[in-house]
């Protein structure tokens, strides 16, 4: 079938690839012209503007949207504007599930249909397929279905599903979660997931790599605990091959355990990282709603947590513990790159 | 080759079944003649005794405790006493590394071989194979090498490694991660790990489970804050579909969200459980490694906390912050049942 | 001077009573006559409704609002409708910061003033006076001075400041804290530095009241950790001596202490609390606000996701923890009472 | 009465100064002999060994040492040597608990009494007094009472209590808590406390700092989320001013908050501070009883780990969590230095 996708980034090119793959007819368009050049060679239809992309899709249109959160709501209401009863705007980008809520809600005055697919797979999406979290009603998601099917995994990828599609599309890797704003609402708790699940990986990581701290010369004076039981810490332990292993048969094999396997083989000591941690939105999202509705999660926020001290956000409270140390204690820290 | 398997419990038995497959000699012994007896049928050497158990090794020997952590100690030294130079114990239970590191030390002293091997995988080891993770001395961790191989997944497993076994034998399901303790060292961490990422997943979806909170009636008194926008929490929210989809190319497919998916495929509402979640010691472990080494484990120590929450143990804390609350600010709490 | 009080339940009545003693005239209302009577008694001058109560305000108008959260809004635009510009509506309600930055823009196309004041005290500011965090137009808030410092404990309690009035308000318990919504602002994060306060000292105690736990029996099984050197875990501690000890002379000294130590002493057992901490919405908004920033919270965080574990919302992902380690492990939890 | 004092750092020549205040008779050494000299020109005894210290304390004699955890053991050994049947060596300092239940074990089989002392107070003791956990035999704690008295802040410090000293001696500063270890038990708890309490004021102060995050430009790109509603984030806080309105009258009122607004007002920007945060011993402790008894405290680790992260021990977790995002989505993070 034929789909408009406007926003041709990593994410947004990579999927019309994969939609082209399966024969759909791809319209597409990005502010930068070398973009859509590249997918017209690959074999779509490009467009020089978002008149002449609305305009080259047929009715009822479908355009889908890949772009920054930061934008994706200006550009909805401009493509709207363009559009006519009946039409699909699906918006696939890390967008806060609260604007689907509200954009669905105006958009139905006017006819429109809006669909909100959160979109998880990276740059990996290509080849593995993404897996789809949809939200929108039901006629338009139904009418997508052969795009969503294209994108996603489907019944060969990873674990075959038992049962067949009589079982719903989960098992093919996307599903119609609710009404407008259930995709992104179900990808924005995917992502503070894979905070914590990441955190967890990290910190145990970490744990491992200080496993021979009993070798290593500690200090011991009145601002340093000595360490009780250096004989329990003499271990150098491998961890790139400790991620290898872990992978085979272990409780906690995981794509996420492939991947940092993978890395830890090229690089240990992960020089080419600097220690600074961005965190784009969904974990933000994601403790809000725990907070709204009384969720504890102590898990997930400790993991946002640690990203914003990584961006070097606890600076003032962390001089702040010092000040009252020094203020009771008279203790005088040790200098920061002392550590 | 030949090995002694004493303990016969859910890991031992199915350890002793994968190596009698794999052509393997297995002396079994346990205190429950019937455990011995059902291995037997299956073409294991059984023993009615420690002592035959160790009578019918041949030299050197090698004798694998599969024991609970808090009797295993006693058994190696009961062992050891029957034991002699060259000969090998293995403790392949849940033991705290402490005292592997402590045994190596003193069964040195009458020549015999402290092996720790830390075991992953479940029930489901027995056709998966058992993730391993080794600390002991060079040779006697090489002289057992056909029994790990037998034990740990290998090449055919789940994914199959890039290289051969010129890579190392991680990418097998199995590795010596260094001397004695370093096994259960990694294994410890790997389970500390394990509750972060279970955490992660079941605070996640407890969010996911809340996306409705806007139908709910929620009383606004001074007691209880309002929920501000209820529109945005209107979301029936299928989470066994959801887990299944999350499967299928997300970034957080991993085997612990299989194995969840099938759970709430069985029983959405997880109402055989009552949630109180038990630790059986590797997750305090991970915890006092970090602070003895003065690792930041937030994510791993919030999870740990919970299920110590979950266990009641949270409950005097509480009491205490209500009775503050009282004394303040008046505030008469509401009673526990009406959560 | 003469103000306006409506909303007469515990904090709102209590205001009035301060206020009366330092000479002001107060208009008060309330929707429950009796409270209106009450303080007529004391001195007052009562109004049978909104528009009463309006009326006998002279201008400019003061009217101050203590009223519970989750009406406050809809009140002030009631009032606002029947007020007269230069009139000021006075929000002294632990209402959400972002209502007061809605207010006062909205109000001030009207030409009244919106000041907005957080309240500290508790049960307690009869006697002791009430902190007082204000936001809110200049010369609305000089206008208030003499309520406000009325109100306040003034130079006479507690500590006496070394500075007089030329080193500000401060010192005498009140702040204009910057424009319109800064008062509850600062209020907010206020309170959600008391969760984290509190609840280092309930997790303090009850870590006390553990320090007994060798003397206990613990069952051994591969369900539970064993307590490696019950030994050091042979003290039956008195925390409500060691809450009174603290007072004097310690790093920890704090009022909330004073308070605990005072609970503790009449109830040691705190039998008469249920153990479900209730929460009335400050700490949420903390959070979301040191989420919307990016400052790292964790001990904030950690505070208020166990009041609402202690409100029973961890329940469902307990329940799926123990449905993961049920099926990669065969684990059988004990039951929820055993705890 | 007579009373020995080794160890004439910060804290221990202030106890000895206020014990001679209060017609002590002290007898001190330290390997400082220009330690000793300025309390032997205070009215102190002086000796120039360990030998002549225990040779000029008269039986039976009582050593107070107040020496850094790190070599107290070994002293305390020595010390012992020197004693007789009947002698209490007391330990002041911050020991590990665990150290004083061994300790008081092997000094009982000598015949000699052990008692700790936990002792808070800072380098403000001299003044207001010490407050003094204490754990040991019953005999040994009476006999050093007068000691204590004078240590401790007396029923005249602070809040005065109201019962007389038949409601025991906590209402004077000090309390025996129980057998050898359990002053040091109560003493680091403390601590755990303080850290709690500490980070709660610390991280609440950051949020406030913050709150003026509307008016900064905030990169909008794909690795950053922006700010929502940047016309909520409009204040510039006096933080200052804050901490010191918040000492009168609020809930949240404290001895550490009197330090804080000191401190902030000579220095708003702290910028005599680096922070990097110490930790010397009993925040981990706490933790590690925590842990052993199965008690939850999510609030007093998320304040250790804070420390732990300062001191740059998360570094390398953060850089695997750089590392997944970059292989699973082809994330370049933003340099360190650009926070």
């Amino acid at each position: 079938m034929q789909i408009g996708m406007m926003g041709l980034g990593r994410m947004g090119a990579n999927m019309v690839r994969r939609l082209l793959r399966d024969g759909h007819e791809c319209v597409v368009y990005d502010i930068n012209p070398a973009s859509v050049e590249a997918l017209v060679t690959a074999g779509a239809i490009g467009a020089a503007s978002m008149e002449e992309f609305v305009g080259k899709l047929t009715k009822p249109r479908s355009a889908w949207l890949m772009l920054p959160a930061a934008i994706t709501s200006r550009i909805v209401d401009q493509v709207a504007d363009l559009m006519e009863p009946g039409d699909i705007i699906v918006d696939g980008g890390n967008s806060y599930y609260h604007e689907a809520v509200d954009h669905a809600a105006r958009l139905a005055l006017k006819g429109l249909n809006y669909v909100d697919v959160g979109t998880s797979g990276g740059v990996w999406g290509l080849e593995r397929g993404y897996c789809l979290m949809i939200g929108g009603p039901d006629s338009a998601v139904q009418h997508l279905d052969p795009v969503f099917a294209s994108l996603a995994p489907g019944a060969d990828a990873g674990v075959v599903p038992a049962a067949g599609k009589d079982a719903g599309t989960a098992p093919f890797g996307y599903l119609h979660c609710g009404p407008s704003g259930a995709g992104h609402f179900v990808k924005m708790v995917h992502n503070g997931i894979e905070y914590g699940v990441m955190a967890a990986y990290a910190e145990g990581m970490n744990i491992l790599k200080s496993a021979n701290a009993g070798k290593r010369q500690r200090t011991a004076d009145a601002e340093t605990s000595p360490l009780e039981n250096p004989q329990y810490y003499q271990f150098d332990i491998d961890i790139a091959e400790v991620a290898e292993v872990w992978r085979h048969g272990s409780v906690i094999g995981s794509w996420l355990l492939d991947l940092t396997a993978g890395v830890l083989k090229a690089d240990s000591g992960l020089t080419q990282f600097g220690g600074r941690v961005s965190d784009s939105g969904e974990g933000r999202w994601t403790l809000k709603a725990a907070i709204d509705t009384g969720v504890p999660a102590p898990v997930l926020s400790s993991a946002l947590f640690d990203r914003f001290a990584s961006q070097g956000e606890s600076e003032f409270a962390d001089k702040l513990l010092s000040a009252m140390r020094y203020a009771f204690g008279g203790h005088v820290e040790k200098p920061k790159t002392g550590s």
